[in-house]
Formats: C-alpha cells, structure tokens, sequence
C-alpha cells in the first residue's frame, strides 16, 4: 500500500468507526417512521401485549402483593411480587381528561389508546364528536398485524371499546357493538355484550351481524377451548355470565374460563407471522374498588397478574421481538394500606376469610328480605354468615349499631330508603348492609376508602421487552398511546 | 510517515477508538470502587442532594400540582408540574420496615440513610440494638466532603437523625443532640432541639456541649442570613419556633426564614472542592397529613419544592458533578385526590381560601374555650371565622350537625371528651371542632383519607444529574441508599 494509499485506508476506516458510532447514538431516517416525535428509534415489537388494570394503582397492586404474602410464607413481613411489578421499566402516568382531574375509563381509555385526551364518557372521538381518533389497536390492523381485545367485563365496555369503536357517549352500547364486527380485529373475548339487540331491543342482532361478516361466534366452553387458527375471526363469550354480561369476580368464579384461560388462548389464535397486537382489561378490578371491596379487588388483580404470566411464557420465547406494557387506567376507591382505627399495622390475613364477593352477598340479602320482610330483620340471624363467609367476628359495639342500621336499611324497598348526605357516604348506593360488612372487614384488616368513584391520582406503569425502556419517567396517559405505537412501527394520528 | 508507521498510527487510532467505544458500555474497574454491587460505573456525584418530603407520596405531590395550577390559571384543567415532577428519572420504592408494612419515619428513614432495614421506632440499629447502621452522610464526612442536615422539624427528629445517630429508639432526644455535634458534620439548619437539657432537664445542655466542640450556634435571623465558609461548623436554628420546636407550618410563615432559605444557605456554606452532602427535609408535610389537613399539606410540600429549586440553581452551575434525589419515607393520611361526595369532581380551589393550619385555629378554639366555658358554646360564633379564614361556607344539615358535634366536645377538659371507637374515627386524638373543619373543607374540594397515621404505599422516586438513571423502576427504600452510596463512590457497609 503507498503511503498515500495507506492514508485513504486509514481515513475510511476512521469513517467508518465514526459512522458506526454516531448511528449508535443518532436515528436512522429510514427506520424511525413514527420514532422521531417520541424518541424510538430502536427496533419495532412484533408482538405487543397491553394489559390495562381497570381501577388499578399503587394501593391495589402493593395490597395485592401483601396478600399474596399472607397466603404463600408464614412470615407476615412476606410480600410476594407480581409477575409485573418485577418487570425492569417502570413509570408514572398523569390520567386526567379534558374535563376532570378525575378521569372516567372513556376518556383515559381514549388517551391509552389513542394518544388524544378526551372528556368524561366520550369514547374515540374529541368532546365535540367531530374527531376520530384512531387507536393502535386499529393501526396495527391496518399494519396487517392480528389483533385481539379481551375483557373481564362485557366487550362493548369503555376499555374495551375505546379500541375499536368511536361514540360521542360510552353508552352508545349497539353502535359500539356493530363497531366491533366492522373493526376486523381477529379475537374479541370474555365477557357478552349489554345491548346486542339496542336500547328497545328492536335492532338485528349485533352477533348475527358479526357472524353475517364472517366472526365465529362462540358461547360453550369447549368450543372456546377447541377454537384454533383455522377458525378465522372469533368472538368468544364465557358462557354463564354474571351481573351485567362480566365475568365472574374471581373469587366467586368455580368451573368458568380465567382471564388468564382467554389470553392464553388468544396468543394461540393471534400468533402469526405478521405480529400481533393484544390488550387484555382486568375490567373488575374496578367495581370491587367502586364497592369498596378488598378481598375481591385483590383477587381479581391476583386474575390480572396470571393472564400477564401467559404473555410471559410467550415473551420467552420470543424475547427480542415481544413488549409488554402493563398499566392501570386510573385508581378507583381511593383505597389505601392504612386505616385510623389499625394505626400503624395491617392485618391482611382478614380478609383471605372471605369467600364471595359483594355482589353475591347482595343476594343472600335479597333472599332474606323475602323471608323476614320490612321489619323482621334480626342481625343475630346473620352472624354465623358473616363469620363462615367473611371471617369477620369480634365485633365491637360500634360494629353492631352500624351493622345493624345497615340492614334495617337494607330491608327497605329501595324508595323507602334513607337518602341524606349521610347515608350517601356511608353506602354510595350499593346494598347498605354489603357495604358495611366489606367497610367492616377492610378496616380491621386496616385498609382504608375513600369514595364510590374514581380518583385523580398518577398512575404506575411497568414494562419490559423491545422498546421498554421508554416507559421510565413521569408522563401522560397520552404518551402511553404514542410511546407504543412508535415501538409498533405505526404513526400516531 | 513511512508504510509502517502510517500501520502503526492507524493501529494506535483504531485501538483509541475501540478503547473509547468500549469504556462507553463496560466498567471501568479502577473507578468502580463500590459501584459492583449496584451495577454504577459512571462518574462519581461530587455534590448530591438528597430531598425527603416526610409523608409525602402521590397522592401529595398530585395535589399540589393540581393546587398550584388553580392557582397561576384560569383553566380549571391546569396542573403545574412542580421542580422535582419533570426531573428525567423517576422510580417507586417500597416503605415497609422489619415490624410492619407501614413504616414510621425512624424506620424508614433508616433505610434511606444506610440501606438497611430496621423496625419501628429504631434509629440507625439493627432491631435488636447491636449494630450500627453507617449512613451516607457519615460515609461523605469520612471521605472529606462537607455534610449539611437540613429540616423543617426539630433537628433531632427521626428523618433528621438517622443520617447521624444510632439509637434503639428515636424517642432517645437527649442522645440523639449529643450525636448531632459528635458527627462533625458542617451545616445542621432548620428546627431546635425537643430535649436540649434531657429528659429531667437536669443533663448538660447539647447546645452548650456542641459550643465546646467547635459549633457556631445562632438562633438569630441576621446572624443566620450572614453566616459565611469561615464560620466553619454550624447549628443554624430558626429563631420563634412553633409547636415542638419545629419550623412554622409554610400557611402560617410570616417573616420567618423559608425551608428553601435554609437550603440556598447550606449550599452557599458546604460549596468547596471537596464536594457535599446536603439531606433535606421537609418534615411538616407529614404532620399535617397525621391531621388531615389538606391546605396545609399542600403549602408545605409547596415550601418543600422552592427548597428543591434552589438545589437546581446549583445544579445549573455544575450539571456534571451533581446529583439531586428527591423522594418521601413513607405517606401519611390515605389522602386521595376524591371523596365519595364530589364523586368524579375535584374543587381544589375551595381550599385556597385557608389562612392557617389546624394548630393556628387550636389556639383559637383554646381561647374561645376560655371566654364560653364547657356549656357556652355556640356554633353561630364560629360561622364568620370559618367563612374568612377557610373560606368554608354553605353548610350543609349534616355539615352543621358534625361541626356543633365536635364544637361541643372541644369545650370539654380533654379528660371528659368522648372516648369511644367513633369517636377516634372521627377527631383522631386532635381537636375535635379542628378536625371537623378541616375533614368538611377537604371533602367539599374532593380530598379523602383514610387514617391519622401512616400508609404502606409505595413512594415515588425522582432523580436528576449525576447516576440519576439508576433511580428508574421498582426497588425497595434500602436500594435508594445502596445506589446513592454507589454514586458517590462511598461504600454500603
């Protein structure tokens, strides 16, 4: 090599170095197609997993941990982690809408999935109904990736819906139905739909119109178990299905398919060459939180957390092409791990006792007031219960007069019922003496609420897979939406 | 350059290049001196700040956001971030101590100064009294960095102690004030001491003992505002402390010195080119939690954060070699930002009218006590005050009925008062009208809590500078001191 040779080969070989360098640290042009806005400018995920704990925050994943701690070690300072609260990313997400700090599930549904905020009830579209904003779910569609939306609560539910369908109200239950069967999107499961047939229920069937655009509709639980890739587009639907076509809470569910059953299965129709996109909604979290009941919360977060185990064994395989983001919507409740009357401790154990959930509780009392009638109620009669299927004995005075209270409330025909502030606080409209068994037993157990509704608190955000390491900070529900789709490989809109 | 020469300077270029490229990704062994465990190889913080809002979580941090943004906007929707909420880093840690998983501020206050875990009550030892937790600031001192000890409580309080006493319990005053000037560390500022002369006030007094061992004590406000490097050692106390020899609650701060002017002046004192360690705290947050008491909570943390941005001014000047955490020891109150009256709404600017904390409306429950007597009590008396000092008006039936309640139990000697369950419900052990005002406004903006005490919640964590990468994701308290120990090349013992 001559010596001026030589000094081309150096400089090239400097160039090269330095090249090499620099695109370590600069984007590549072509590949960042939708990266720029959003700072990704790694590898796109083929396989995206969403799972989004309706109602979940930091009160019920820490008491969730807790619990399953009291269950598992002997040791009552053992805290046993989540399958996701180990997860290496995480971060916090602000979750108001545009007319709330306290967001409902349309509007931070809209914000998870969209990127737009929106106010309270409106579902894909801006408060004015004249926008629609495109979800990821219907980008990665288009993208030619399979999509599947799972939900512990019924399919036309806000979480759910914000995915596929775009409706100046969240009520709008028919046209978010007929939504669903226009979207394409290849799996639809868990829990029915509130009004197939419309308000006056004078519509054709939104599963006949599914079915009529090629969807298999599926209602048995074999058939579901049995559903492979050759069955095309699936709508599959837990048969037995509990108040307000939802799955069971969890801890009252027996022989019926788990959350985790659905993902499972679902990750078994989707998978593909092109990818997939899944969001799976833990939609019950949040009634337990709306009822105030713990034992119930965590069990159906305990549900959560084992459908996130079957992305994980996914994610196994597939290491380097698969990110799973797990997040909460907003904190329902106002729960936390702390009550005046247990001071500095907490008894979680209490509440592993409890075997049925509010809402199966309501029953028996309806049942009771058939038999006692207006006045004939006697809290004797229901003691053996409350501590046969709640665990809760030593009762105080103080327990008993509120205890009994409750239920000459709760044998009133509901017009009869007292309606002051009072009463408003001490029930928030649920079953009066459900309401104070569950307030009851979560006290002793030491944890606290402090409303029916939603609250405004940030929102935690764990992550781990291709593109993860972008849910680290303190950001907007907002950013979740575009974060993803820029690791999807798709343009926010 | 001949052939081979030109070979070896091309060699010597592409190895330099390999070497840089190399050092970018994988430790460097010579400098890692404590940094294996923690897995930090980067530069070393010269200076680091460590902020600990006492009983601060989310739920805090969002309030005052929201409070601070109804404050400087007229949109409703407007939340102001505040300094330490836009930092680049940002984590969750775990609180629970070895006796409950809700820690007290001497617990958790000891794993956030030496990364060890302790029980309730326990201060810088081991549960059983035997070993010695080193904390950071010790470790600093020892390596020549200048230490400051900054709080708006009394210095001798846990958080403040933990960072240089050892003892098995924080109630230990007299010990712990012997232990402040033992250290030798540079800048103690903020609140005095609960128990200078013991608990018999029959011991020497610890001001006088930290006099003979070099201390500069000024209790004066010029003399504090003009202390200089060559005053060497310093014990800076706020001079007309309120309640427990702590720093004026910030809502009821008139001319004395801020917590941030503590701050500016600790920086100005411990600058030197041996680095420092400064940990402040904002220690009111909590007690105002303990009470319930939103507006005051607020203002505090809003003290806390002008103290955090006078760190940024330093940080601004040496972005390099500094490192500000910011996080809290535990939360305090179940506060929410909802309460089951307001349901999906927040009204934060209800509670911008409060002029005084729940101590300042004590003393004047006290005084109207002394004029009316036990029996003489009149809720109408107290409508005007309530109406100009917390902007508390239209009352409701129940509200009047809760506010002539407790109005009646705060005339009672302490000993008569009501001593039952409900009772300690609802007044917690504080003054019972107090209480009722606070609880009432509160709820009427939307904020719940759930208890007097402390919560097991995990915290937030927020990081800027220096290392402040390794404060993303989930770990425990102790980590914090673990990965700052690393950071400032001290080692975790």
């Amino acid at each position: 090599m001559s010596k001026k040779k030589s000094w081309y080969f150096l400089a090239a070989v400097v160039g090269a170095l330095v090249v090499a360098m620099v695109s370590f640290a600069v984007p590549n042009p072509t590949s960042a197609v939708a990266g720029e806005e959003n700072g990704y400018y790694g590898k796109k995920a083929k396989y995206v997993f969403y799972f989004i704990g309706d109602g979940m925050a930091m009160p019920q994943i820490n008491s969730t941990e807790i619990f399953k701690g009291t269950l598992s070690s002997s040791d009552p300072m053992y805290k046993e982690k989540l399958s996701f609260t180990v997860f290496p990313h995480q971060g916090m997400q602000t979750t108001h809408s545009t007319s709330s700090f306290i967001t409902d599930s349309a509007a931070a549904g809209t914000a998870l999935a969209s990127g737009h905020k929106t106010a309270n009830d409106v579902l894909g579209v801006d408060p004015a109904n004249k926008i629609k904003y495109k979800s990821m779910a219907e980008m990665a569609k288009e993208k030619g990736m399979k999509v599947g939306i799972v939900s512990s609560v019924s399919l036309d539910h806000a979480t759910p819906a914000v995915f596929y369908a775009h409706e100046a109200s969240r009520n709008n239950f028919y046209e978010i139905a007929l939504s669903m069967s226009d979207s394409g999107f290849d799996y639809f499961a868990g829990g029915g739909l509130l009004a197939p047939t419309g308000k006056k229920k004078d519509r054709p069937d939104a599963l006949e119109i599914a079915k009529q655009k090629g969807y298999k509709v599926v209602n048995n639980q074999n058939e579901i178990m049995n559903l492979s890739r050759n069955d095309g587009k699936v709508i599959a639907i837990q048969p037995g299905l509990a108040n307000e076509e939802a799955m069971q809470y969890e801890i009252d569910r027996t022989h019926q398919l788990s959350l985790a059953d659905f993902t499972k299965k679902g990750i078994e129709l989707l998978d593909n060459p092109n990818g997939f996109f899944m969001m799976v909604e833990g939609g019950k979290v949040d009634w337990a939180c709306h009822a105030n009941d713990a034992a119930t919360t965590i069990r159906d977060v305990m549900a959560f957390d084992n459908a996130i185990a079957e992305a994980l064994k996914f994610y196994a395989k597939h290491p380097n092409e698969t990110l799973i983001v797990v997040t909460g919507d907003h904190e329902t409740g106002g729960m936390s791990v702390g009550f005046s009357g247990t001071k500095y401790e907490t008894f979680y154990n209490k509440i592993n006792k409890q075997t049925m959930s509010f809402e199966e509780l309501d029953k028996k009392i309806k049942a009771y007031r058939g038999i006692v009638g207006e006045n004939g109620a006697n809290l004797q009669d229901w003691l053996p219960i409350l501590a046969k299927d709640f665990g809760l004995t030593e009762l105080t005075a103080y327990d008993q007069q509120r205890l009994a209270d409750a239920l000459a409330q709760s044998m009133l025909d509901a017009k009869k019922r007292t309606k002051d502030e009072k009463s408003y606080l001490l029930y928030g409209g649920y079953e009066p003496f459900s309401m104070t068994v569950t307030h009851i037993l979560n006290q002793k157990a030491g944890i606290g609420w402090t409303t029916y509704a939603h609250t405004g608190v940030a929102i935690p955000v764990f992550a781990q897979g291709t593109g993860g390491e972008m849910f680290q900070g303190y950001y907007d529900n907002t950013d979740i939406a575009k974060k993803m789709m820029s690791i999807m490989g798709v343009k926010f809109q």
